[in-house]
This record gives structure tokens, sequence and C-alpha cells, in this order.
């Protein structure tokens, strides 16, 4: 159901007992409140405070892959950030978690073309035998093409599933992108493949494959899996184009790995006039190739940012502020499920819950995951919002990897949803630095989040029911 | 002078015993030769061939470093397309060079910040010690201030040469960068220094760092020198800002040298009714990362299908077309130092030469360096090129690389400019591949330079003197 018929409806329930029902029923700002909304967007959009942070962690700590020893820097880094800007029960919730890092990687055209291709791991991909492996490409042109194959014909062979993504706003190629890079091995290790190539989840021309988590087949059947860049993914298809005969690829893989490693999430707090939770964040770690600027630095920034200015008005807010530097989303969102596992016997007191995890495009959509009387509500902020140029939007937000375990368990979440159409240029590649942030509009996501933040905290009545 | 200009002056003084000269003093195009003009300039802007050459020649044979394997893989594919085109006398006259290539290239930032460096060695770079060498960073704002800079109190440092490159239409941001390029070495060589790192020279912000020719100081002096990519360099420099003391980097070049192997350049003709020569051509060496599609791919193709638009006119042309596919352009001009000295003692047969070196933008300037009193025919050439949206140019064209050996020698030269706004994203980096080319673009040219081999030959009068 759309949120603008949903609420509606609500409103009509609402409304029918009529005469009987308070005016505060329908959920409105004071006007004290109105202006503290205004005045936190105004100064939103001045703060500096997030560029300041997004350049810290990514210039100082620079990759940070979950359960690594950057990972850890990373989480000192918080600590000592969370504490400077004077949030209190400072902390590291730890956790441990099973390791995968890469430690080599290169293929080739070996015939008739030879010539070197870019490629990257994915996530915890499987070795290939030391110096690699080398066999003849077959070529899916999807990742359905693939999974419709018989399950003879391609034993000892790789895999090239040649899907390519498209560039939406929204981001919504990504699910597509993902059912391949994650299924990819699987269905080619159930054949007897020998190993897996896609076309990376990206849409971009450049030659930095992109990364990410696959699952890769268990035991007999986990083959190697790499992502080929877009341009060394048009070269393979055009050599298998051109070639009379097999075209034969050089992949090797070589990886590293722990049973098990100490991670954690970093977190801080603006205490409130009651233990009602508000839980705001985005994640510490990065993918290993590039700075985690957009993914997902600018989240931590702009979250923590917004957090600090709410916290900086007169008064404790209504609600506990926490904010959340998740650890080890990438490669499992095993801080996400600690978080929950740790929390859940006082997850009641989590009243609302939302991540920034899309990059550091410009706010235009806020959706929500509220309980149907509670849309209202979701229609006060909505309307708060509107001078930041951010429209109406659906309730059925995902809010984010790493609230999805306490989403699951009935907290109810917003997304903040950015303009991701150079996300997936830029998401699990090399190329996710600095330089692709633009702070201006990492100025505007501040504004929104302040804004959010401190509209959940004050708002009366929860977003459940 | 601008070419106008001394066209003008030209034409006045030709003008000058007026009644006593015949019409024929000021050149012009037959009806019928504008014609022919208008028709090439048709066919080109449809023709499919440069296309399909530079496909061919980047998917069949990809990087082809100057004197290596692939290069000589890369003169046999020309010999095979000339003649299957018709072209005749096709050969490949060899030279001998000595030979460079890069065997393994890694940097990573060690203190107080660690993270990898996407870095990669400039040609011809000496190799570090085994496993690398680290030392801290001593950063130079611009080659300038480096050669102002004291020759003491750089021994054993890495110079890092931050300089970056301005995007332009014409590349005229490319001089500064050669000069830092080739000179940082040379330069922090002579004051002891360990390696050299410099900003790349390219316009991107693409974690693929340029390579390029570099000097690299000679015996005692020689160091080690190697490009950041854009984002990379940022990085360092914010690095540098950030640390409350010095910051360490770690540098591993490893390179394979051979002091002589042998190369070629593929030559083919389309023989005309007079032993005078139109010499064109690209080069058909690539640097190693990409696969050379716009350097200079894209110039193989537009001359080649240019010159069989031409040679497929009824009848033989005036003057003999000769294609040059030159041999190790990026790594020293090799190819065009052995034409001209191989051919120095029939220069006077060579009429005029040009080379397309400057990517696959459209043409949007006419170039010329001739004698004055042949300047009257640049503007024939230059008024039959405007349809295709060419302007006027100066007469100071520089022609090409390859030529610029037989330009030495007297030979008039032309240059079809290009659009080379974001030639500096691509140019020497893995990037530079056969997506980046527009095919329409490329068809462009094609018809600007099949119309200007046509004149060239068709035209009476030289353009010497």
């Amino acid at each position: 159901m759309k949120r603008a018929l949903a609420a509606a409806l609500a409103a009509i329930v609402a409304a029918a007992p009529a005469v009987a029902q308070t005016a505060g029923a329908v959920p409105t700002l004071s006007a004290q409140q109105q202006q503290t909304v205004d005045r936190l967007i105004d100064t939103g959009l001045e703060d500096g405070l997030a560029w300041e942070l997004v350049e810290s962690l990514t210039t100082e700590i620079g990759p940070r892959l979950g359960g690594s020893p950057a990972e850890a820097r990373a989480r000192d880094w918080g600590v000592r950030k969370l504490k400077a800007l004077g949030f209190k029960n400072v902390r590291i919730e730890t956790y441990e978690m099973p390791y995968w890092e890469r430690v080599h990687e290169a293929a080739e055209i070996v015939a008739p073309f030879p010539q070197s291709l870019a490629v990257t791991a994915l996530g915890r991909s499987v070795a290939t035998p030391e110096g690699g492996l080398t066999a003849e490409v077959v070529r899916f042109r999807t990742q359905l093409d693939l999974e419709a194959a018989p399950q003879t014909g391609l034993e000892g062979k790789i895999v090239f599933v040649d899907e390519s993504m498209a560039r939406t706003q929204d981001g919504s190629g990504y699910g597509t992108a993902v059912r391949k890079r994650s299924q990819a091995a699987v269905e080619a290790g159930k054949r007897g493949a020998a190993a897996v190539l896609i076309r990376s989840a990206g849409t971009d021309s450049h030659r930095n494959p992109h990364t990410g988590g696959g699952l890769r087949g268990e035991g007999e059947t986990a083959v190697p899996a790499a992502a080929l860049s877009n341009p060394d993914a048009d070269q393979l298809a055009r050599a298998l184009e051109r070639a009379n005969g097999p075209v034969t690829v050089r992949l090797d893989i070589q990886v590293r790995t722990e049973q098990s490693v100490t991670s954690g999430n970093v977190i801080g707090e603006i205490p409130g006039q009651t233990d009602e939770l508000i839980v705001i964040g985005g994640h510490l770690d990065s993918w290993d190739l590039g700075t985690g600027a957009v993914d997902d630095g600018a989240g931590i920034a702009v979250t923590t940012a917004a957090a600090k200015l709410v916290g900086d008005l007169r008064g404790k807010p209504k609600r506990t502020i926490r904010v959340v530097m998740w650890g080890a989303e990438e490669v499992g969102i095993y801080g996400g499920k600690a978080y929950a596992e740790a929390h859940k016997d006082e997850i009641d007191r989590h009243v609302i819950a939302a991540e920034s995890d899309f990059g550091a495009g410009r706010v235009y959509q806020f959706d929500t995951r509220f309980g149907d009387e509670a849309l209202p509500r979701a229609d006060v902020m909505e309307a708060a919002l509107r001078r930041l140029a951010i429209g109406p939007g659906n309730n059925a937000a995902f809010g984010g990897a790493d609230i999805g375990p306490i989403r699951a368990l009935g907290v109810p979440v917003v997304s903040l949803r950015q303009d991701g159409s150079d996300y997936f240029d830029l998401h699990h590649t090399p190329d996710d630095t600095l330089d692709k942030i633009d702070p201006a509009a990492l100025r505007q996501n501040v504004a929104a989040w302040a804004a959010f933040i401190y509209m959940a905290s004050e708002m009366d009545g929860g977003f459940r029911e």
C-alpha cells in the first residue's frame, strides 16, 4: 500500500470517533519544535563536521575490511572522535567473526588473444590452485540463463556471467546484480565448473572491478569467483565473438582466511530524558579496494554530525540518541547481527532506527516502515523535510542492512533515500575515495538527518502501532 | 604569424604583379574535385571500416608495448589488414631498439596512516632494491618548485611532485605535465633523492595512474620514478597535511630490460601516378596498461580507413599515398626516427605528412606547417573541411610525434586537431579501451582525413615553398 493512501485511511479511522478525540490525535509539531527543525536544517546546511569526519576516516585509516587490523584502528578512531565530540557511554561492543582477505588476484586471456584482464575476487571466494587454473570460457548472457542451463556440459569450464547493470537513481538495478554476484558461483559449482567470472555489479566504464559479497557454494561445489571490470567483460565477450574456437583464460586467486577474529560496533550516545532509544549510524568497515568514502564513511560522518547538532541543542532530548558505527557490514552484516543478539531483551526500548548507507548523494525521498496508525507521524516528518527538496516516499522502507536484524525484531525504521545515480560507479571499487563526495550534498544529508533525529526524539507517541 | 594573416599577405604578394599572372596562381579545387571531396566526406561519415579496425586491433592484440612480442603480433596484424584492404608494397621496415617492461609495482604509506597507494612506474624507470625502498616523503607543489629547490636536503628522501594538470580541448595542459613527468626524476636524482613520485599527468579522478615516458637520470643519479593516480596523490597530500611528523612510503618497482630488440614500422601504399609521397598514419604500439584504443588504435584505424576510401576512387591518385603504422612511439619515437634515417635520401619525394595521434575525438581545427607561398592551399583545404565543423587553424602545426623527424628534414605537415577534452582522462592508463571511442566521432575523423588525403594528392603544387 502506498503510504499516502495508508496514511489517509489511518487518518479517517482516527477521525472516525470525531468529536470525542482530542486535537492531539493528529500529530503535529509545536511552533517551537518547527522552529527548532528549521534551525537544525539551517545549521546542518552550513556544518563542516561531516566533511571533517569523512576526510579524517578515509585519510587516517583508509580501507578497513571487516575483521582486519585496519577495522580495529577505525574502531579506535570512532571512540576517539565520539568522545571528543561529547558523546556519552562511548564503547565498543565486540563479537567474533570469520575472516577472509585477498592476497593475490590476476587473470589473463591465454589464447587466442593473449592479454591481461582486470579482475578482483569476490568476498569469501575460495582460492584457485597456486599459479592459477586455465580453462575454456563459457559465456552466459544473464544469471537466469545460467540458472536455466542443464546440469552437465560445464565441467571444468570457467563460467562467465556477462549480465550488465542498469543505472538508476534509486539503485533498483542492484537487486538483479546481487543475485548474479551471490549466486553465480553456486550455480556454476553445482554444474562442476572450475571457476566463475562475472561482469562487475557496477555501472561505470573504468578498469576497476567491483568486489562484493558472494556465496561460493560449499564443500565440493565451492568455486573461485571473481569480477571483471565492465571494459574487461566487454573485451572477453568480444574475444569470444572473434575467436574461431575456444577462448581460454587463466585465473589466479589467492586468499587468506581465519576461523575467528574479533570485530565490534562502536557506540556513543546523547542521553535523553527517557530510556527510549533512537538508533542511527553508518557502517565503519569498508571493502579493501577503496578508502570507503561513499561506502560508508559518508554514512558514519552524516549521522554522527547530525546527532551532534541535536545534542548541541539546549536541554536533553526526550529520547536517547544512540549512534552506532556498525562493524563488518560488507562481509556479512556481523555487526548488525551481533547488536540484535546482544540487545534483543531491550528491543522494546528501540523506538526507531535508521542507517545511512547509500553514498553521499542528496536525500530526495523519505520512506518509513511504521505501523499504520503511526503513519500520520511520517507525514509530519516528510512535511518538515520538504524544504530540503525531499519528497514523499512509501511505507516499505529498507532502513539499511545493519538494522535489518532489529527491524526483523519489530523496530520501526526509516530510509532517507539518497540519489544513487553514480553510486554504483564507485561502490566496492578502488575509486571509492573522498574526491567523489560533494560537500554540499553531504551537508544536505546532515540537515535532513538532524531534522529527522530531532523529530523522532521529540514527537509524542511511537512508530510501531 | 597567424595563418590567416600570412595567407592574406601571401595573396597580396601573389596578386601584386596582377594582370600578368594566370588565374591558376590562386589555388582552387575544380568542380569535379570539389564533388569528389564531398563524396568522400559523405562516404566517410557512414564508413564502418575504422571501427572494425580499431575493434580488431584492441581485441585481438590488446596492449602492445614497443619492442614487445605483442607489438610484433600487431605488426603481423597490420600486414594482414593492409593486404586484405588492397594496399600495395606492404612491408615491415625493421629497426633495433632498447627494451623496458614493468614486472612489478606497488606502493604504500607505511606510517603514520598505513594503506596501499595506486602507482605505476614511468617508462624506463630503474628498479628499486627488491622488496622496495622505504623513505620519508617530501612534497613539492610543482615541478618548478623542485627545480628551484636547493641541491641538498633531499638525500635519501622520496620526492613527491604534486602538480596537477589542466583539462583543455587542445591538450595544452600536457606540456607542463610532460616537463614534470620527464624531469622530476632527473631533478630528484641530482639532489640525491631515493625515488620520485609524481601526480599522474592526467585529468581524471580514477585510481588508474598514468604511465608515460620519463627521463630517469643516468648512472649515479638515476632514481626510480612512478606516478600516483590523482586520488592517490590527493591522499598522500592529505596524509602529509594530517600527520604530526614524517610520512613514510614504501615503493617497490621491478623492471626487466634488454639491450636491443627488433621492432618495425608497417607500411602499405596506394600507388600514385607519380613517385611523390603523402605520408599518413598512426602509431601501432601502445602503453602496456590499456588496450591502446584512443592512443593510438584510433589513429591507425582512421588513417587506414581514409586512405582506403581514396584508393577506392576510380583511377590512380596523382601522388602515392603511404600509410605508416609507426612502431615504438611511446617509448622513444623509435619508429619515426628509423623512418627518417632510412628515407632521408628520398626526403624530397615527401610532399606532405600527417599523423593521427590525439585520440578519437572530433576534428575541430586544421593546422598546417607550410611555406608561406603555399598557404593559399591551406585555405582551400580548410574551406573544404568546414562542413565537418572544422575551423581555421594556424601555420605552426605539430603534425605528430612520429613525423617530427621528417618534419625536421623539411617535410610540410598538417594537424587535424581533435577535441581532447577527455583524452587525458584515458591516456596511458588501463582505461584506454574501445568503449571510450564514439563511433560517430571516429567516422567524422575518417571523413576529414579522406578529404585531406585526396586534396593533398590532387592539388597542383607542393606545400614547401
